[in-house]
């Protein structure tokens, strides 16, 4: 546990109907918690990182639940503050064969997007932190967090802590051209960046010319756009998982980096897909993990797509799973055969 | 069903862990919906009446997952508005022995708080109605919301439609001078007044002096209580429940009611208690079906009590319940015995 | 295993929502089986008798279910005969407070209702048994059904087995004056005879005067029943359970035997009620065992007592028992204190 | 709601264990509520047909649960009768891989198969509609219903009220003779016919020499099937669902139509199935809802092939459905994406 | 029933946690029990054998509960013994898509694996059996039960029965080297081996060279595997399944025999894995029971496929199946369609 | 969090049957994991004190699924080392009325009870801590374990840790006299004993003539125990809980205390039962908590009463509470009022 990382963003109250029943039918909830950034951390304390969450959670029931949530997954939550008014939510419907999943969204006022300036002592936070990671989202919540944000990151940068982010663009939060000219900004401060082609598209205005909507991957396509990412952004690392959705039961999935010389691909499931939410943060924690752990850049994105790969198999935001399964399946052992 | 009465406030979606598990560490939620005079509504329509329901819901699968909860009940839907950001939210834990209950609200900005002048045609909702319904809760909701409610009062007026009120203070939504001012008003438009001392003691400052957070009924101070309600707002009617708390699962439960000339004390049951919340409420519908049924003043307070007394046994804030089911308890018959 | 005992009724597919919900909203079934006779035989079964149940069963896979639960309780199922068109069915739910628990039946044309002459050899069932029930139901289910009986009661009489009844009037099944006729005869066959009050008014017209609904329990009243019922009928034994139903979930609970000569009253139980369904079924497999072991009067009303207690506290129709749980209770010792 | 749409048919409790388990070793069933006409108007009602189901119910809590459930679809319940002895219930295994699906009817004697002729106002009921909708299982439960069926077939055509069949079939309800008497009757008062290819042969005797049982699609056969019914009955439509059945899980599904000049082929789905019970139900709703919407033939096709392949992904025999989602599906936009 | 096998090995308590939920974070485990003689032993009870499980239980609830659930099945546990300390335990967590499932054994000091000499009467066991089945597993338990065996496997050759073994090397329980030594002797005693090609090699030594952990099938390395066991060995016949494991969730499927002049292999099925633990127990006794029934060898192999192969379709190790719903897939008409 | 408490003691997963069904029919097990010493840590953590267990785990996902549960209450897991063949289980089944809950162990050859010496390493676990706790129970374990507890005890005095042991006599751990012998050591170490009178009676011969096993409580007799207890060992404090064991489901309960000088007895609950075990813990950590806090002696048996009684409410071993609910229970408001 020497190694720490921070992660700093909102975990919301997740509410998902058991069985792939629909959200306006339901009689009960399963209670998960998940945010991009809680969901990194958990992942990668689960690898034996010192994985710490900073966020903000109502002094309520609902609050403690969330916490005990984190704690159980083994993610130091010494960092996280509380006060505010509520605990975000959000309603997420499975999706099977042609039927996509579904989310409703029900975050607006919550106790991390109303944080102000003085709930977190960042010297204190990223005190011995090896890598700060954040996300889009963050950036789109609020300007209070916005500003939170900059802060954090400048303060990472003082202290020469690497800085990953999900560039993760949602429409719903803000426009492209807020986004465009805040994640400019923090770009200038961040090491390693997560961006799939419509983002990059939405938020930078790189694009390669292929249908992002198409549910296909286009590889050549994606290496032109994260070339122009790196040149343009200064970067260490650029990476993307690429997901063919066939239905909402059927994908495939596959991961490139580009560290400015050479592309790594990883190779490629097909995978029958229990729940997809939070697949994209697993594969972050998995990169984050074997890039510290200094391995190569192939060997980056075997661990990575690996790491995101089996999130589907597991119910919730956080995945559940061991530095010693991400290994097996990256290394291609013993797959489908039940471990005695 | 040719008998219509109207009712106007929030309906929340309520989240309750099964089994008397506790909040923090559930994994399951039961869904509910719930709110005063929804949960009003729904007693009359399981009773014939033509019970509509008249709200604001977000126009999403939660608030379809609302509607579709009151039809099944039978309430009548048509009147509801769609639109708004969001449904009202109550996490409620059951409790039980001396663990009690414990509700955590979160309605800001809910649909309903949030709704406008021209949401509801008042004309046309009240058009052939017999009673209109609401509560102090809804009063105290929003600004929006209080003159929503002036504008139904006065029109109820205008087309002779008889008006109760249950008192319900809620010391979170306001405070005891804006409650006093608002609800003298609402009082002038008022019929029948359903107030407990404590409300009573709050909101009008009309006291008996006996300890109303001892859990003890003083019935004699009550009726000091009811008499100056009902001098004071001139009123057809005052009822109140009288609950006698022992512990979260063993609780006295009786009904009294004063019309001016004569009080009416309800048989007093033994409850086990499977959920309270909307106790009060199914006793009110008792209240209205059968004063509307001319029933005479001990009648109505047998009926009432006992439509109180068995939402008890009942999961969820609306009551499971039928008009035979509440005349055979009112009249004693054959309680506790398998019904074949 | 050696004592052989059987008993031949109808086994329902019994169907109970969870957790107290009521039928009309309900979204889940529990599924258990259950019938009179079935229950009897199941509880004998665990006290290590040899117990038979005689029935017919559909033969699909609702009827392969009934077996293997029976099965499941050690229940001796060779009896049993397959074919007809349909299990029958009840709908339970679990009263609590002062909402009764209610049965819906949904029997008819079952394939034991309509069993024919030949479906049985009673020569081979009753072969080197010691005891035969039977209850009023069986008998008021169908004439096919009826003669079936009378044919199994002549061939006990014939090989000396003896012969136990639970009256168990029915008003949804028969009228009183069919019911008189035919357990009038039935009783030329009989040596046990298990029957309440109101029984023992609505079929055989003897009466103590008390009032049979009114949930109190009134000893005297029903000594002088049980000896006319002795009397009248040259039986050995008259026995039954008397049950204060103050609401659906407190009960008071004892068991009153007369053979002749003496009354013997067990202690008396305050129950809190889980499911009172065979809690009647419990008491008599109870007597049977005890009165097969050659206990003293006493012992065997203690014992039964206790069995039909015990099943209060179990789900399902059948009861689950050993024989040490009962002598324990019966014993008083160590009641409420945690077995480890 | 402006435009209404008549069902008539049989609404039965269905019962089926979750998760897969089998029905012999079930200790729980999930219910639903369902039936062919039924589960047409369910889907016409979310898409915002005022949808009437005629139907007669059991007085009891299970009709009253039949009822509500029907309610909470948003179905119009206003023309549902009650009385009877019950309702049909039938039981319902999932089937999955090379297990299949398997049902288990116990429908005797319900409350619908001996509605009588009064029970039923066709004048009221056909007001204003615009089609009428019934299934050959009706047709086939009973004598009593066959004529009810005549009677709502004549005043249709009486009233201009269109008419739509689905053949449906079933050699456990009547004859194939019996069927080929009837339905040729029925035909001369119905305009859209939906019928697969082993229906058409087996209730008309119209054959393509395709082996029906081969679970293979034999578009050019079934050409020849839809043109002879189509002259055969004078019809304005005719319809069907081609399904692949490989396994329990995974399926082939397109939707045909002909119009007399035209044939429609809508484009093929593979699904992975969660429940494919009411999946042709829901096409011919769909199949409805556009053909009153005066779309094209091919727009009919896709529409109505989407809304029964969606139904593949909704427990229980009543689809859960938006116009929207039928539509994107239909558009083939963003399947396999989550919505956000 | 009049056919008799007799199996002998452990019976274990089964914890699953529900919907691929994972071991470490789960709050219900499902409960079943198994073990790889008592799962042979339940699908020949099912098919009308009269299966008899040789095993040892503890003496209380838990070991009550073993038993319970055997006879629900139909075994016959006539000649289960009761005593010792404890039943076996073991943790299975279903895998799916790229995630194994897994399995932890906590089977140690189990009343079985400590039973001794005299708790057995094979004398009495065998008589009148046609087979006697056990596996590798339960020569692998102890000491004691090794010994036992031995005496078990001389009293059949004694009394002509046929003697099947399933070789199930499990490296946990011990060496090659010791697995190697008993089997061979125990082989002098053993007419039908199933034995794969991992297990040939890891015990006997014999290897066709391919890469048995690979995932594919390789048909005619396992024919020389084949050949050399049964010569080696004498053996009437030798069989085996393959399997392909793509992922968790899609596998291959397919049976191999050899009978020393032919070998006969099965159709392949490309099955959804619902629960894979004990399909291999469901083959062997798919087998047992066709070879008994005096089959074809094409026949034995295709039956005992299809056993096989729907066990993959059944929670739990025991597969519930019936003799018709096996041929009807082994002759491969209609599987897919609803069976109504 | 800077007040440190270190307890010693076997961690068990816990497996109960939902809602009051018993052991031997069991589909489904609910999962909890406890022990004395974590119970109390558990209450301890929640109520903000670094409560820090030192226990051993398996090294598989049964420890890990032991150590998230605790984690997620807030226990201080970094003492927790991990090795050894298996967590020890107990199975549970939760009582009823005349039915008392009962207790299977399978807890032999557990991690913790085969730790050894080198295992723990005292000086650093107990560094800075205030107060350690252990129980009879683990003293009883085995032989490796009691000589680990005299190694901490005797560093804990030297540390001036005070030391606190609950005396818990388990009889089917040990005999009186190895108990006698070894606690005596023990009590040259503790100075806060936690005993009530049969347990005083068994391991020490004290008794006051009273009958232990009846249910009722006698305090008198405990006061003349509670006397010897302390001045035969050089007490600082002596406590007991006092149980008056109605049924299973009616239990009275009250705490007494003394300190050398004064008797403190606690104000008397009517618990209405949800589940007891633990409940014994979570009144030593309401003692502890308060004697830490410098309460009075009247105070700390009131606060630790009231946490023993809420405990009574909550599913599993562990208390779920704050310091809040434990005071205003203690305190006497508004236990029975619904907390918004």
């Amino acid at each position: 546990m020497s190694v720490k990382v921070v992660t700093f963003g909102e975990l919301m109250l997740r509410l998902t109907p058991p069985n792939y029943e629909r959200l306006s039918q339901g009689r009960t909830f399963n209670i998960y918690y998940g945010g991009a950034e809680a969901n990194v951390a958990a992942t990668l304390a689960q690898l034996g990182i010192n994985a710490c969450l900073t966020t903000k959670l109502p002094n309520n029931d609902i609050g403690k639940g969330a916490v005990n949530y984190c704690s159980s997954f083994g993610i130091n939550t010494n960092y996280i503050v509380y006060g505010g008014e509520r605990l975000g939510i959000y309603f997420c419907e499975d999706g099977i064969s042609q039927r996509s999943s579904s989310i409703i969204y029900d975050r607006k006022n919550s106790s991390f997007a109303t944080a102000k300036g003085d709930d977190f002592n960042w010297d204190n936070i990223l005190d011995d932190a090896l890598l700060f990671h954040y996300t889009g989202i963050t950036a789109g919540l609020s300007d209070n967090v916005r500003s939170l944000l900059l802060i954090a990151l400048k303060k990472a940068k003082e202290k020469n802590v690497l800085v990953s982010c999900d560039l993760n663009y949602r429409a719903r939060l803000w426009s492209k051209e807020e986004a465009n000219k805040v994640m400019t900004e923090y770009m200038k401060y961040t090491d390693i960046l997560i961006a799939n082609e419509e983002d990059a598209e939405k938020v930078f205005g790189i694009s390669s010319g292929s249908d992002v909507e198409s549910g296909n991957i286009d590889i050549e396509g994606y290496k032109k756009v994260a070339e122009e990412l790196f040149n343009r952004h200064h970067l260490k690392l650029v990476a993307s998982h690429l997901r063919e959705s066939r239905t909402a039961t059927d994908n495939g999935w596959q991961v490139i980096l580009y560290d400015g010389k050479t592309f790594a691909l990883s190779k490629k499931y097909n995978i029958h897909v229990l729940d997809r939410v939070g697949a994209g943060d697993a594969f972050v924690a998995g990169l984050i993990y074997s890039y510290l752990d200094n391995k190569s850049l192939q060997e980056i994105a075997e661990f990575a797509a690996a790491s995101g790969c089996l999130k589907h198999s597991v119910h919730g935001d956080f995945n559940i799973v061991s530095t010693a399964e991400i290994e097996n399946l990256a290394k291609g052992s013993g797959a489908g055969r039940v471990k005695r």
